[in-house]
Formats: structure tokens, C-alpha cells, sequence
């Protein structure tokens, strides 16, 4: 259905090959070119007034639109196109002004951003300064109604809204917009279950691609896919067997039917019956790339009363042969290009990145140690972690998006004697804080927390950055805090971390490594221990994790450019502090500051500050935090933030000036 | 089936009375009194041992010792009394040091507590030192295989221990006991998810007694209950109508007999069909009070392979006459009468609560703007929202146990204009600190928070002290923090939180208030003020919270016994810090010291440290954290816990001298 006038490769298979063909297809194209385009500076207002078959076009060039930009500054472009055909029927139906459409995560959203007058700056995505690769109600406060970023918030925020409107006396429509992969966690069936008992007029459109952002998992997922041949089946069968049999007369009649017809008998367990139970009306599953079918559906929806749930069967990566081929590749995507979907590499880097070392390194250690196992949530790719499940299958578990559960299943396993690793990017496991305090911490169990993606992510934003764990873990009593500064230093913390008999957290940033080079051998690290990289007598910089170098680098400037000698100390340690080495240098200078990429609340530099008062050590210093300030981070490119908080090399060295300065004025 | 050896009021309307009767349960108590008691230092051994109707005399046994503890003591009564029969129909048929049980919050566990090897210690429970009111690995590592305390973890940290028996070659059972109530958190829905699509041999019992702490909400309780009655069941039948008339020929016939057997067709739509959907195989519901019957289902579940779930019929409160008619108010219980279940008045204070001051305010506030809405997370008695549910009942929510729902919910509600309050116990709060970084404070969201039960909360111990807030908040971004000295000034920060259009929170602590006389009106403060309280001249105590009235006690008492001049400066906000005020101060005084019930890292006094050290004020100056160490605290009384910790008038006092004490030296 899908437009033909694009430059991109269509999924395969659907006008078979043959010489005759493509030319018929390049004919249509350039017939397609000659027609004006639908998407200019398009209203939700407009799309209101097309027909299907224009809409089927400005599909077209809304899946064009959003190959060309992804693939220029990368972003989530599996799932944006999966959902073109919904927007167009969503913004055919409903008015995204008045009524409300909660978008699930957000990065399927990208449709609607350029259909919601976003289509002329749709250019600037995920650019410092340019449209955010999530909804945002600033960016658009008439359309984007809640922000977005973390997944399975909407149906309890839209659930606030449906409230709200029926408190305020309002008639509008309250939706959400969820995928099946953010079904599985936890604050998702929350809301369910909650909108259902209270009843109030509200859709949840499940966005059904069998995928969360790697394959989707749980009992759920076989459920909803209808994947009934396994156990599941034989279960269900059973129960409803022994109804039919307690029914007199006609119940065997019905049980000889039910057995010969084993697709009726599935039938009847569709996954409405499981939302059902949750007080909702269900209606699907309906083709997710049939506008005709799902216009005539939200239709009928938009006058029905009640939770109801709207079950809608798409294809992540829609329309671009490339991403349907490789969803999980396509989910979240660098540059890459458009003709092929080849990825473009990152600069002229080969410096493997973090991730790969953490995933390499962990796999070494996975052969001598048996008692190792590796739990994802829904991101064995991103965390490194394919190639410790192709080779330890049995000791791999991805639990899919559910972070709460990651933890305390790992406690578990913990509490028996393994040595369970979870590896979750920093922004992921803020949900599993209640759990990290109690369920292992507090028992003091050896998990080791591996949180790719610390401090500044870049261009996915201040939904994304991972610049709070240093403060939301460094309170909590019994845990191992380390950060390296490249990764090297990380695959020393990972051997680390799994020496030691309790928990401990790593945490290392996005992007690839230093080129520092990897040793063969792996020892534990003393805890607690830092280094000192570098002398000086003018001033300190205590730095941690990635701002190490940069620090290193900034002395050297500032030696360079003002003839400064200052020291740098890498602390490797967040907790335990190396204690007697920074009482040690604490005596020795009277300028120091204190680096992170983090923010300053709470975090390292709070940390020493909390140690030299304890010492009564502060008196005749002047101590900085070289850190993230008490604002959110907007997107934009890892290095342009950083310049911008003065956490390059640039700015460390800036600071070390501005303190010394009224000193050498003195 | 309770022996009647007992002196307390069994549940009405059992053995009806008459004066007959009464003797002759009276000559029954004292044949009873007569045998030897079945409860000594009782082991699960034993407990094998013993027949069916030995073991109904010893849940009697059982059930008189948790009263009789619980009224001196206080503590989770009526969950632990509902579940007597079932712990020992458990210890009949597993073993409870080979097999792994996971007591789901675990305050139903005074009964496996008694009946493994504690029955003598009993008398010690939640006391310093003693026995804690949940199960903990340090406390018997052969019984207790997980440390619990918050809800709904059961499920996940009994998968983990599956797997490590599979992955271990080990044969023993692996049984997670949980709540219906408990059932609402979504860490439940990730665990059960994730058990049946991993198919591991794993028992879930549900615990259900229709309740969580207060009565159940959401649609999954309106299913368990199989409370069919409403629109949920007009849908199933509307589901199953549509199925059978497809169904060519019989159809029919079935379909008129379901309309006929409204009995048999609810039959079809048991819990079982909801769970079975996750992938488990579904027992039940059994009556969880009929030792004979539970034992019988439980031999047969230990043969069975792959996840169960056993669905048991408790009564919450279950034996005792006053906990089964208010098992809310017996749920977790201050001293009591035994006899007649009435309330020991706590000492012979009749200050009203800060739980109470607040919920007063609130109500108030309410009266006069409508656009207030006030959510709990199954806690409306302990949060002080009753009155406010009488007045206000539309815009009162009860989410039921799911803390991140709430917040998120709320943030939902706040984006269209209304001024939600969240109020939720601190160490809950925990669960929800994603949905607040992300769902509210991100997008600065007017929805005020207030942590009820912040700092130290006494007996409840480690996984109940809500020592981590201030840390665990402080570092998000637009969020205004604040803590009441007393229950006069909680009364003016419900206003100013009321006031704010952004994210606040207010933290207070559990117990009654200092008799501070309240305020008629309400204004609300200047945010980031603080007040001096006190003059002086030799050091500076800031306080924050229930530690300033200590504070200036402590003072007061160091001019009387040692002539010192101690300032005492109360500073309301933790965020934004009463900047200017504490320059000043700072500037005036040589010695500070920084004292919260609040763990020190990251908490108020390195705010404070953070802010002194941005503007150079660190140098001449002797700074101390007065705040709790990095350890998790132990359960007992909080005035015991405060004088470990130096948190009391007296341990403030020492702290001061101590700094002095060398200065005084020189």
C-alpha cells in the first residue's frame, strides 16, 4: 500500500522481481514525483481532510522523510515506521489538540511529530538545540501532551488524564499508544489494572510487533502472539475440556468439535480474553498497515464508553526492506546509508567500545567461573551481551523491559550462591532503586550492577542521560561503586566486581573506548585504591570514570599554555572512597577540584567533600565539584554537551584558571 | 478446627452462645490446659510429625503466642493470624531447610518464625536486638533463604532460586507465598511473566484474603473474588456468546444452556484462566483455614512440574474476634488490650499525629480548591486520607500497592491542570524514584509528594526506615524539598507545597507531633527560608526536620552544663537551601554542625557542604554531618535507635563538645 515514489529499498518480496516490474515500478515513480507532495507544512487539520488513498501516499513520504533524517543523524527508526499507518489513522479519527494521545516510550512518535506541524525542522532530530527524538511538552505544548522516554508510563498517565477530563466536566478522548514490548514491565499492568477497575473512557492501542527492542519474552508475548502449540495450549485445553464435560447432554458434542478444530478452539483464547480480566473491551487484532481497516475500527471506537483496548498487528521497521530485515539493528541506529542501511562508522574510530569490553571481558571470566550468569533487560545487543548468550545459553537470561524484576531475580540467584551480573544502561535502572536498597544491598548479596550508557548519552536526551547513578547509589549501605577511566580500567573493574563477595555497581559511559591498550591477565583491583596519574603543586583534580582523561589532558594545557603544575588522581572508587590516599593529598594542596560526569547533588565530589569534613580536613582549602549543575541536560551531541558544562578538556581547564586567579591575584 | 485453650475472643458467631455452651467450652479449656502445649522449642521436625489433629491444637498454640507478643509489642497481626494453618500445612509437607519459601513481605511470617526454632525468642520480636517482624537471612540462615519487607518480591527472588537449583543440579522445591494485595505491584505481574515463560518447576501460593493493607482495589481483585456480577462479566459472556454461535450446530444448544447456568458459566472464568494465560498451571481456590484439605493439595503439588499456582481462601485476622472485624486496623498494630482488642494509648500523649495534622490540612485546603486530588498506594488509614476520602470521595484515589503507578498517574493528572498530592510512606516512596525523576520533576509537574514515616521508624527495622529520601531526592532537578521541625510548621508546608506550581515534596516522621500549637489560617512559607532559632556564639547546629527540637535541647542543655552558646538555625528547605540565611551564618561561625535523621551521604548536610564549598566557605572552618553512618539500621524503639546513632538531645550535646573539645585545647 505503501507509495512507490521512494529511493529506498521496499521490503522484499512484495512486487516479485523481474526485469518488466522494476520498470513498471520506475514509471509509477516518476508519475509519483510529478504529483506535488502531500507532506509540506502539514496540520493535523489537513490529514483530517484526505482521503485513503492520499493518505496512503503521504505514508509514503512520511516513512521517506524519516529514512532520509535517521540516517543522517541516527535515532529509532524501526519503530517510528511501524507506526505510520496508525498516526495517519489516529489523526484521521481523533483531534490531537483537544483529545490526548500518550505515546509509549516516545521514539515511535516521529510519525506524529511531522504530522502535528513538525515537518520543516523535523531535520534538526535529536540536534542540540533541534526537535527532540521524544514528545516533549515543551516542544509542542498543543500536541505533545506528556513527555515520554521511559517506557510503560502512558496508560497511567492517560489514566490521570481521563480523570482529569471527567473531574473538569471535559468530553474528549484519552489515548495511549503502547507496545507489546512495554507490556511486560511492570508499571504497564499497573495501569491496566487500575484503569480497568475504575472504568473511566479511555483506549489503549497495543502496538503489536512481537518485539519489545530485542524479541520479546515472557508468558505474555507467547500469549499475545497467539503462540498457542506450546504447554500453554495443553493447559488451557485441559480446563476448558473438564467445563465441557461437566455440561449435560451437549458437552461431549462440544468437546468432539472443539478437538477437531483446533484453530476455533484457539480462538477462544484470544488475548482479549486476558484484557478482558483486566476490565477492558478488546478489539483486534487489526492490520496495523491497513488504513481503511483501522480508520473503520477507531471510528466505531471513538463512540464506545469504557476501557478498551485496541489490539493492532504492525511490522517494526515497515517499508524499509533494511529495518524489517533487522529490526533489533534499526530499533535505536547510528548514521547509516539510506540505499543499503549500511551503518557509517563512528568518525574514523576502530576503538572497540565499552560495551564490547564489558561483554568480551565478562565471557572470559564466564569460562573459569561457572557460577556467573548474565541478565538483560531487552537489551542483549546494547549491553554487550550477544555473544555471552551464544556461548553460555543456560546462563543467560533476558527478562525483557522489566527492570524491578531483573534485580530481585538476580538477588535470588544471588541468594544461592551465583554470581548473577546485571547489565542495564544507567537510566534503566533508576527503576529498580527500591529494589538495588532492599532486595540486595540490604542483604548484602553479590550482585554486580554493570550500567553501560553513564553520564552524557548524547542525542537521545534528558530522558536518556546517566548522570544521577553515582547519587542514587552512593547512599546505599554495602555497595561497591567504581567507574573506570577507559577501558582497560573497566576490564580490571569487571574482574573486580566479580571477586568481590558483595554488590558492586560499575558504571561506564556511551561510545567507544581510548585505544588504551587491553591486558591479557585479569586481576582484582584493591577496593578502595586510586591513582595518581600525574604530580603538581599548584592545584588537584580528583577525577572519576570517563572525565579521568580529560582532566589528565587539561593539565597538561594548563602546564602548556600557563605554566601551572597540577595534579590529577584518578579515584577509580566511589565508594569506598580511597580514603588515605586523598587524606594524603589533601594535605598537600590547597586548590582542589573535583570531576565528574555526573550531577554535582549527591555524587562524587559531594562524596570527598563528606570524607574531608569528617576529617576536619576543609579548613584553608578550596575545594570545587566540577560536575553536572541542578538542571535536566538538554539532547545534542556528546561532545557539544560537554562543552557546554565545561567537562572537556577545555572547560576542566577553564575552571582550574578561574579558581586559582583571585589566589594569584593574592 | 482452633483448639479453645484460649483466653482471648474467638471469631463470632463460631460456637453461638448461651450459658450452656460457655461452661462447656470453659470445661474444654481447662482439658485443653491439662495436655501438654504442643509448642515448645518447636522444630520443623516436629511439626512432620504430627497429625492433623495435633496440628489444629498447635495452630491454636501458635495463634495465642502471636497475640499475646504482638499486643505488648505491637506489629503485623492479622496477616500472620490468617496464615496459621497454611504455614503448617507448608512445614507438614516441605521441608523448610532444603525446600526455599519466600515469604512475600514477609509480615506474614510470625507463624514459620515460631515453628522454626523461634517459638522460644518470640517474646523478643521487633525489640532491639530481638527477633525482626520479617524473615531475614541473618536471623536464621537455615530457615529464612531471602530477607523481605516490601511487597511483591517473592515471585522474582523465588525464580532466581529456581534457576540456581536447575542450573546446581539440585532437586528442591522452590515455593513463593504472596498476598492477592500484593499481587497489584507490577514487580509481581514482571516475576510471574517471566516464571511461566521460563517454565521452571516453582510453586506460587495467593495468599488471598480479599485485602491489601486496606481493602483491595484494581480489576484483577474484582476477578480473583470472582465478583462477577458487573459489566466484566457482560463481557466475558459477550466474548463466549460470540464463540459458541459459531460454532455450527451445537452451538446453540451450548449457548443456551450457559444463559440458563449462570453458575457454571462464571465456572468457566475462574482465576485459574488468568494465570493459566502466564504460562501456570492453576490449583484452586482452596480454603486456607482447612489443615485436612491444604495438606492433601500440597502433597499432590510437590509431584507436579513446571510453575503452579495454588490459589488459598484465608481469612485475614482469622481466630482472633477484634482482627477479623477490623482486620485494616489490625494489620500492623500498636499495643493493645488482648482481651478486648482495645488500643493502649501511646504513653499518655494526646498530640495529634503529624499523619493526622497533615490529613486535617489537607482536607482543608481541599475545601477550597477543587482542583486537589489525593492518591494512596493502599495505605488511605496509615497516610491520614480517611477524612479526606469521607469528604472528597471522587477525588480521592487508592491505587492499591503500585507506588510507581501512582506517581506516574499523578504526573498525568498534573499535566492537565489539577494538583495532585501523592502521599506514601517514605521507604515505599523508593519504588517510585524513576516515575518521579522522569514522569514528574523532567517535565517540572506541580504534583506534591508527602513522605509520611521519613527517618526512623522504629520497629519495623532496616527495610522500613525511611532514611534515604532526602538523598535519593535531592539530586533531582526542579524539585523543592522540605521537612517540618514540628506538626505546626508540616501544617504551613502542605500550603506552601499546595502553593508551588512544581514538584515538591514534604518529609515528616512517624508518631505523634510536640503539641505545637496549629495555625488557624494557612500561608505558605518563602521557599529556601529557614529561621534561626537560637543565638549564640561558640557553634552552629543546622538542623532540618524532627531533628531541630532536639537540637535546640541540645543546646540548651550545653549552656546549662557547660556554659556554651550554641546557635540553632532550623532550615525548612533541604532544596533550594536557605542560601543567603546560611552565608551569613556561615561567615559568623567557626564550628557548624549538620544534623538530620537522614542517611549522611548525599543527604542535607552534604547540601549544605556542597553549598559552602561553590562559594569558598569551607576554609576556617570546622563542618560536621550529624546523620546516620553508612549502614542500614537495626529494628527497636526509635528513642533507642536516635541514642545509638547520637541523634537524641544527648548524642547532638557530645557531638557539639567533641568538635569544641580540641579547640578548647589550643
Amino acid at each position: 500500500m505503501a507509495s512507490m515514489n521512494s529511493r529506498f529499498p521496499r521490503r522484499s518480496g512484495k512486487p516479485g522481481g523481474g526485469r518488466q516490474l522494476e520498470q513498471g515500478l520506475k514509471r509509477m515513480a516518476e508519475n509519483d514525483a510529478a504529483q506535488k507532495p502531500l507532506l509540506t507544512q502539514t496540520t493535523p487539520d489537513m490529514v483530517r481532510g484526505l482521503s485513503v488513498t492520499e493518505l496512503e501516499r503521504l505514508a509514503g513520504e512520511v516513512r521517506e522523510l524519516i529514512i532520509d533524517t535517521v540516517s543522517k543523524h541516527g535515532g529509532h527508526l524501526a519503530p517510528s515506521l511501524g507506526v505510520v499507518e496508525l498516526t495517519l489513522a489516529l489523526l484521521k479519527v481523533y483531534d490531537p489538540h483537544a483529545d490526548r494521545i500518550v505515546w509509549d516510550v516516545g521514539h515511535q512518535a516521529y510519525a506524529y511529530k511531522i504530522l502535528t506541524g513538525r515537518a520543516e525542522r523535523f531535520h534538526t532530530l535529536r540536534q542540540l538545540g533541534g526537535i527532540s527524538g521524544f514528545p516533549r511538552i515543551a516542544e509542542s505544548p498543543e500536541y505533545d501532551h506528556f513527555g515520554v522516554g521511559h517506557s510503560s508510563t502512558s496508560i497511567s498517565a492517560a489514566l490521570g488524564m481521563a480523570l482529569a477530563r471527567d473531574l473538569g466536566g471535559k468530553k474528549h478522548n484519552v489515548l495511549s499508544v503502547i507496545g507489546d514490548g512495554s507490556m511486560t514491565a511492570g508499571l504497564a499492568y499497573e495501569g491496566l489494572n487500575q484503569a480497568g477497575g475504575m472504568g473511566l473512557d479511555m483506549v489503549v492501542v497495543l502496538n503489536d510487533n512481537e518485539m519489545s527492542i530485542s524479541k520479546n519474552v515472557g508468558a505474555l508475548s507467547l500469549f499475545l502472539s497467539r503462540k498457542l502449540s506450546g504447554p500453554l495450549l495443553t493447559k488451557l485445553k485441559r480446563e476448558v475440556e473438564g467445563f465441557l464435560k461437566s455440561v449435560p447432554r451437549i458437552g461431549e458434542d462440544l468437546l468432539k468439535y472443539a478437538r477437531r478444530s483446533e484453530d476455533s478452539f484457539k480462538g477462544l483464547f484470544t488475548p482479549g480474553m486476558l484484557f478482558q480480566s483486566f476490565g477492558f473491551n478488546y478489539l483486534g487484532p487489526i492490520n496495523g498497515h491497513d488504513l481503511e481497516e483501522l480508520i473503520e475500527i477507531f471510528e466505531q471506537v471513538r463512540n464506545l464508553k469504557g476501557p478498551i483496548l485496541v489490539h493492532v498487528l504492525t511490522k517494526k521497521g515497515k517499508g524499509y526492506a533494511p529495518a524489517e530485515k533487522n529490526p533489533t539493528y534499526f530499533h535505536g541506529v547510528g548514521c547509516f546509508e539510506p540505499e543499503t542501511g549500511q551503518a557509517l562508522k563512528y568518525g574514523n574510530c576502530s576503538y572497540p567500545s565499552f560495551t564490547e569490553v564489558f561483554g568480551q571481558t565478562l565471557c572470559e571470566l564466564a569460562r573459569q567461573d561457572e557460577k556467573i550468569i548474565a541478565i538483560t533487560a531487552a537489551m542483549p545487543e546494547g549491553t554487550g551481551l550477544t555473544r555471552f548468550r551464544e556461548e553460555f545459553p543456560s546462563r543467560f537470561v533476558d527478562v525483557g523491559i522489566c527492570e524491578q524484576h531483573a534485580v530481585t531475580f538476580a538477588a535470588g540467584l544471588a541468594s544461592q550462591g551465583f554470581r548473577p551480573v546485571v547489565a542495564i544502561y544507567s537510566t534503566f535502572l533508576q527503576r529498580s532503586y527500591d529494589q538495588i536498597v532492599h532486595d540486595v544491598c540490604l542483604q548484602n548479596l553479590p550482585v554486580s550492577f554493570f550500567l553501560d550508557r553513564g553520564g552524557l548519552v548524547g542525542e537521545d536526551g534528558p530522558t536518556h542521560h546517566g548522570v544521577f547513578d553515582l547519587s542514587f547509589l552512593r547512599h546505599i549501605p554495602n555497595l561497591v561503586i567504581m567507574a573506570p577511566k577507559d577501558e582497560a580500567e573497566l576490564r580490571l573493574m569487571v574482574k573486580t566486581a566479580l571477586s568481590h563477595n558483595g554488590p558492586c555497581a560499575v558504571r561506564y559511559p556511551r561510545g567507544v573506548g581510548l585505544g588504551s591498550p587491553l591486558s591479557d591477565g585479569l586481576n582484582p583491583m584493591p577496593l578502595g585504591q586510586g591513582e595518581l596519574l600525574r604530580e603538581g603543586k599548584d592545584a588537584l583534580l580528583v577525577a572519576i570514570g570517563n572525565r579521568v582523561h580529560p582532566s589528565l589532558a587539561a593539565a597538561e594545557r594548563l602546564e602548556r599554555e600557563d605554566g601551572l603544575q597540577v595534579a590529577v588522581f584518578n579515584a577509580r572508587f566511589v565508594k569506598p572512597l580511597p580514603e588515605a590516599q586523598l587524606m594524603e593529598l589533601a594535605e598537600r594542596f590547597k586548590t582542589i577540584l573535583l570531576v565528574e560526569e555526573n550531577v554535582q547533588a549527591g555524587g562524587f565530589g559531594s562524596a570527598v567533600l563528606e570524607l574531608l569534613a569528617s576529617k576536619d580536613m576543609l579548613s584553608g582549602r578550596t575545594i570545587r565539584q566540577q560536575g553536572i549543575p541542578d538542571i535536566f541536560v538538554e539532547h545534542g551531541s556528546q561532545s557539544e554537551l560537554r562543552a557546554r558544562l565545561a567537562l572537556n578538556e577545555a572547560g576542566i581547564a577553564r575552571a582550574v584558571r578561574e579558581v586559582l586567579a583571585p589566589a594569584a591575584k593574592l
